[in-house]
């Protein structure tokens, strides 16, 4: 009876319990005893993504509390059901923003699990199914998780462990439309804002060969964009620097965070060119002026973080070119401030949570 | 010099002519003497595009008055330059919305005159160069055209020469995308308006081989989108209707002419579809919610006309699929008459100018 209480019962902080939906605080959760496909991880670290802010403040207006966030994770397998094949216990493992999808559509078949389009969507890793069905899930704002073996990742050899996590939703989600749109050497790509997933989106444009630009509205990220592996960089608060690459790329990803007008980076794609939007799940500011879209025959898109064997072949790449994010170990307690510098554009360019070495003893 | 004088001046009727803005009245213009490369033409139908009616209420900002419409021309070659090889006098011939382009920039090689790069971009038929340079260029609404042979095109025997010339815009606007997209057998197809554009869409559509369902605001359509093919109707304006088949739809032709939101279309995309605009090059009513869009790799473009070897091809695949606009024949005395039943949505579908027999006698 102990021990089945113990694997059920995990110290977690999240928002809104005890009606405080502005900072963490304690909660008790309950994990389920894995099952014989279930890998039961102890949570070492968590990125902190922009979704949790959103997802904290009911941005998207359908958020669950008390709601537990954390969808960049790695940890250490404890356990593992009967029927587990890929993982043992000890093993460092990683998982995303999902633990769960239908597996029979036909998008699930293709490997894109972030599309389910089954019944309930995807089950995102906190804040439960797409399309809510009464369930919550709770991330890695948390001692322990119990997922499904099909959502936990191996970590390749070489990558430094403390720097993993935000590639599970940061790099995934720049990583994901670089390869459906097929980007490459000869391509000119521009990387739109330069934050958590936009100094991904730079070191993975790079690392595929394109020709990348950086638009910030920060002048004192220049450096940082060189360093990545940018060779431009240019102020998109200045029309008249817009105005010189009008229709000169191939690609834009746009990781603007915030309601934001698209109608200047429309301009700047070449005939057939697309931009695609991984920043904001949100309206833009403006309408967009079809006159601009239809004259070059131009696509604007959207994308959606990546399926499993995407997540899979993202962790390979970053092993072998050697790319990590540029990461700041805070411990749980100071994710509330976290929260606030990354509102303020102050992050540096992900903060990752030591969970294991900081999670409040009492919950 | 009789002779010569006959060559350069031409019977039309324009917008702006002694400030006359809101309706067409007599003008005389000036028709360059045939080059070597100039094919001059008889006008003898002219079909009366929704770009009329922007262009002479000065819509898009970019009037050069006085104005003379037409874009969609069906005429008899009178005279034919020394180095033209394609045509000779007598033949019935066709023109569509450009005379000219760079000829030597990557979307002219590749035969997308209307994305032509150059330095004025493409000519337009009427109100000249895309990029202004103080010229301007007359339209169908006129006795005469002279126009370089490589924007001439013939008519393939068995097609109805009373009804070709609106294939020219409103046909070559939907059939453009519809290949470019690569739309045939096997695929849910939504054509959004049915006017000129859309009826054209329908029509090609379904020649392709796609699963067309018509969306429109008016109910009395049905039978007429039924009769062109399509497999479904349904109203745009009922919220349940579309609401039943939200994510079902590989690909929308949106042909609204006028400011409208885009949001409810979206929805009705499956993941990875395209919603292509070609009947508003204007601003939308609303901002676009990326939500919707990323949540299924959705994508958004534009379309603009057909270039040249696209233009032969869809003249020769109407010839083979025996398909013609719906035409209404009209006087040219009828014109502002036609340009305010066509604001008011009750043109069924094209009207069709019989220039030859009733441009005034006087101008």
């Amino acid at each position: 009876m102990e021990s089945t209480k113990t694997q059920t019962t995990t110290k977690a902080v999240a928002y809104g319990n005890n009606h405080s939906f502005t900072s963490l605080g304690p909660l008790e959760i309950e994990r389920r005893v894995p099952g014989a496909k279930d890998v039961a991880i102890e949570v070492l670290y968590c990125g902190v993504c922009h979704s949790d802010l959103h997802q904290a403040s009911n941005d998207w207006g359908n958020t669950v509390y008390p709601c537990v966030p954390g969808d960049e994770i790695v940890g250490r397998v404890t356990v593992v059901g009967a029927d587990v094949t890929k993982f043992a216990p000890g093993e460092t493992v990683a998982v995303g923003t999902m633990v769960d999808s239908c597996r029979q559509c036909e998008a699930c078949r293709q490997g894109l699990e972030q599309y389910c389009e089954g019944p309930k969507g995807a089950t995102q890793t906190y804040n439960g199914p797409f399309k809510p069905d009464g369930t919550n899930t709770f991330g890695g704002y948390s001692e322990k998780i119990v997922v499904d073996e099909h959502f936990v990742f191996k970590i390749p050899d070489g990558l430094d462990v403390r720097r993993v996590a935000p590639l599970l939703c940061a790099g995934l989600t720049t990583y994901s439309p670089l390869r459906h749109w097929q980007i490459g050497p000869g391509q000119k790509v521009g990387v739109i804002g330069l934050g958590g997933l936009g100094h991904m989106g730079v070191k993975l444009a790079v690392a595929l060969g394109a020709d990348v630009t950086v638009f910030s509205r920060s002048a004192a990220k220049e450096a940082d964009a060189k360093r990545f592996g940018a060779a431009d960089f240019v102020l998109w608060n200045d029309p008249e620097a817009l105005a010189a690459l009008e229709s000169s790329y191939d690609f834009l990803l746009d990781t603007i965070p915030y309601e934001h007008d698209l109608n200047p980076f429309v301009r700047l794609l070449r005939r057939d060119g697309t931009l695609t939007v991984v920043g904001l799940l949100l309206p833009f500011s403006d309408a967009t002026n079809n006159m601009e879209v239809a004259f070059h025959r131009r696509n604007l898109s959207g994308s959606l973080v990546g399926g499993v064997p995407e997540t899979e072949e993202l962790l390979k790449f970053c092993a072998e070119n050697d790319i990590l994010p540029e990461v700041e170990m805070i411990s749980i307690e100071d994710v509330n401030d976290a929260h606030q510098r990354m509102k303020n554009g102050e992050v540096r360019y992900r903060y990752v949570i030591d969970v294991a070495a900081t999670m409040p003893a009492e919950a």
